[in-house]
């Protein structure tokens, strides 16, 4: 049930918390720095078993989680953190079966956890413009497992979206205000959008359009802190230092159009019920 | 597609952000502080579009998130706040088909949201002592939509867990350090624990059990903090005051059992390929 | 030595840590929520002592520090908080004999530490153009104890400040970009420029000036926040709620002048080697 | 009047914000990474203008402030740092004329802030057990400017303080609960104590040992964070990282004694006047 298998991608931990990832083959190594596990005596281990180097250094066996798969992506650009990743999934109400459009792919690092989170029903279309990004992102994500549920595409989105009714739409690129038109018609009526921006100039000139626009509600805008405590139950204390910033992110959901009557008829207001009715159908 | 149907359970938001949430019911009126909604008018209207109350006022009919779900929980305790709950959900891996065990229920509002992510075929087994709260937790989670996925236990849980091999296992109790033998019991070797105290003498208390047991890696020490910024382009600014605390939280992973061989013989060092096969089988 | 006398002004702290703050006048009465302490009966006990109201409740009677007073003044504007007076005052090098300009004087919380920090040589200069704040301030200053080293001034400061080689200037006005020129004119070469703004765009505004003037070094930008504990030994934690924002702080020191020679003669340019050798030794 | 003069203590800057510190004296230079600066063509030159090395690099030629000295200590422990020291200094009422007791003395930064506070009539007296430490911590007065209204104590602090009626008292130590007997004698009634403690474990316990004791009010527990930004109008952003922590810092004011009888007859509540005047003698 619980044993690694040929093929799996597993984590193995060190004493002093070192990670590292590899997918399962036979007759390979994994190199650490307190000396090398054999693949096959890993396979077939239960997972979170202790395993020893062949310096009898005890490793911790384990499966990656989505958050360890983001964490151990290679990065070319400034990724989103799990900090960021958690309350984006949760805001825009990415859950399994939901299709979401993303642009830019950048690393790969949030478009695995979307896709993770969307299974099995669920899709991520997924936008990068740069050739080297994509190439980056793609082995990314082949490591991690492959691309179920992803749609890789390499259109500049300044030429609009493919989808249409999308559940939610992220953009993760330095100028978002460009594409606010585009993402509305991606969406869905009440679809959510989201943006990250690292500078308060850019979230400025976002919250501008947002504002000119018009057809957006439900608006956020918010940073997330994260502290972390050394884990010494008579000595606890946070760590020294933190990360200060990576991002504001900014949340909104799309108002379908602008209505030009009220749905109750103003003569209506003691008879609702039947009114009602006939107009909504 | 898109459209407000009977008994689907809305959410409609008034001009100044005010949120109502309802299930569309024929012939039922939704009162607001702007005046009145009939439910017969808004069902077969897209989602996402303005409708006006009897008094004309513009509100937006939208499809509850989960994150609006949980918001909107009735509480007699203290919640797990959605700035949690996302770093919650992925730093425990709790994705479409995982089988997660929680105490205390509480309000229900963590049990939703992780019933929410692991849909159709994961599970969630939540605990609770107190009939009232279990009563209100119920009461909840069926106004949000019910409990598929869901089962609810009026075990106390010194008792131990019903569940072995749970992919994740959460404590929101007063005294999680009480449990931390059942709760490894109930998980699969590698498996998730969290839990969330909103004290550092409880965090002293739970970190020095984890000590003392062994047997747990990957720990980690979090507090998450939240800054809203008013949504003012040529304005903008963090709101003047935020949630300074909720609670601390803690994760870490199960280790299977303590080896007592090597995985790797010595005398086999230069010749690990083969004698892994035979070893790892 | 440290009794209360006639005309003192005193801090009077109820068992629930309410706060009043009179000046000590016989015959008089300071009426509390928990009853009325005689003037009379507080004239000639040692501070810190209990002093009991005539419903028996002890108060603690304490002579006010610059904290209490500062955090005592009538406010109709927002104040600088502790918080950030603290910094400012060490960051500026407010210290005794120090003398500095402020606009605008507000409700005079930041005069006033100022005045009490540069004592008793130094001097506060502080302009405001309001009529109101100006009297509001005036009246919170001889409240806390009187005007003693410090210059109030109706002066619309676009005309410039009256001193010059002042040791720091703090602007706290609207608009501070547009005073930077008489800043620079009213400090003295190195003096410390100090401002607080409290939106992101009129950060980037007075940035953006400083950036143009030059002649400005050791320019930093800073938020500070205060995270309050819940006193309690046993059940450790920080308070539900905190200030989440006042506003950003930005600080630099006058650069005196664009040099137009090095600092070694412009004839041995060529032979600086020898110069400075034969200087060196 | 704002001329480096020899013997002054300067600062100067370089174009990369790259600080040094040096006393002035003839024939010497100070050796930089951009080429040298002979401390006679300093010597002369007005404050805060820009001097160039002989390699022609502008730098500026500074007084260094309070902040600029603290930061500059040489520190074979963990200082205090000045976003704690202008809260401290304020939040204790150290101001001209008042006298403090500290312990520890450390690598002497507070002392020198709390020294630089008090000027010209206050008084520090500073203890430390550590020969290394007190030696260090003189060395580091001696660099800033003299001990001038300093004493330093080789004290063992648990045989108590030989000041009595302190105006404020500041505990750096392990173990501050063990000392606060110590303390409550040497403060006069209503003074302030202060200390700063890395865990919250160290926290509790002066907590508990506050509420033991009683005789303290106004207990503020509290910590300060300082996020910087950086500087660039057009990119405005927090910076990556911060300090996440240095300590929690605890004030309180000393209550005198137990009152043992209210200051107003329980038979005299109609005629407070009269009654008060002669209590209060």
């Amino acid at each position: 049930m619980n044993l690694a298998q040929i093929n799996d991608l597993v984590l193995v931990i060190s004493p002093e918390e070192k990670r590292y990832m590899t997918r399962l083959t036979p007759r390979q190594q994994l190199h650490t720095h307190l000396g090398f596990l054999a693949h096959d005596a890993l396979i077939g281990q239960t997972y979170g078993s202790v395993v020893l180097t062949h310096l009898k250094h005890p490793f911790i066996l384990l499966q990656p989680s989505t958050f360890d798969l983001v964490m151990h992506v290679k990065r070319i650009s400034q990724i989103v953190y799990p900090k960021e990743i958690g309350y984006i999934l949760l805001r825009m109400n990415i859950v399994p079966g939901t299709r979401v459009v993303e642009a830019g792919t950048g690393s790969g690092g949030l478009t695995l956890a979307m896709a993770r989170a969307v299974r099995p029903t669920g899709r991520i279309y997924t936008y990068e413009e740069r050739d080297d990004m994509r190439a980056i992102a793609q082995k990314n994500l082949e490591r991690a497992g492959g691309l179920d549920g992803i749609e890789m595409k390499a259109r500049d989105i300044r030429e609009g979206f493919d989808e249409r009714d999308a559940d939610a739409l992220f953009l993760d690129v330095r100028e978002p205000w460009l594409f606010l038109a585009q993402a509305r018609a991606a969406l869905k009526g009440g679809g959510f959008f989201g943006s990250l921006v690292p500078t308060t100039n850019q979230l400025s000139d976002l919250l501008q359009e947002l504002e000119t626009q018009r057809g957006w509600t439900d608006i956020e805008v918010v940073e997330i802190l994260m502290r972390h405590y050394k884990p010494v139950a008579e000595r606890l204390r946070p760590e020294d230092r933190m990360i200060a910033h990576t991002g504001f992110l900014l949340f909104a959901r799309k108002v379908a159009m602008q209505v030009d009557k009220p749905v109750v008829e103003s003569g209506n207001e003691g008879n609702e019920g039947n009114e009602q009715t006939s107009e909504g159908g």
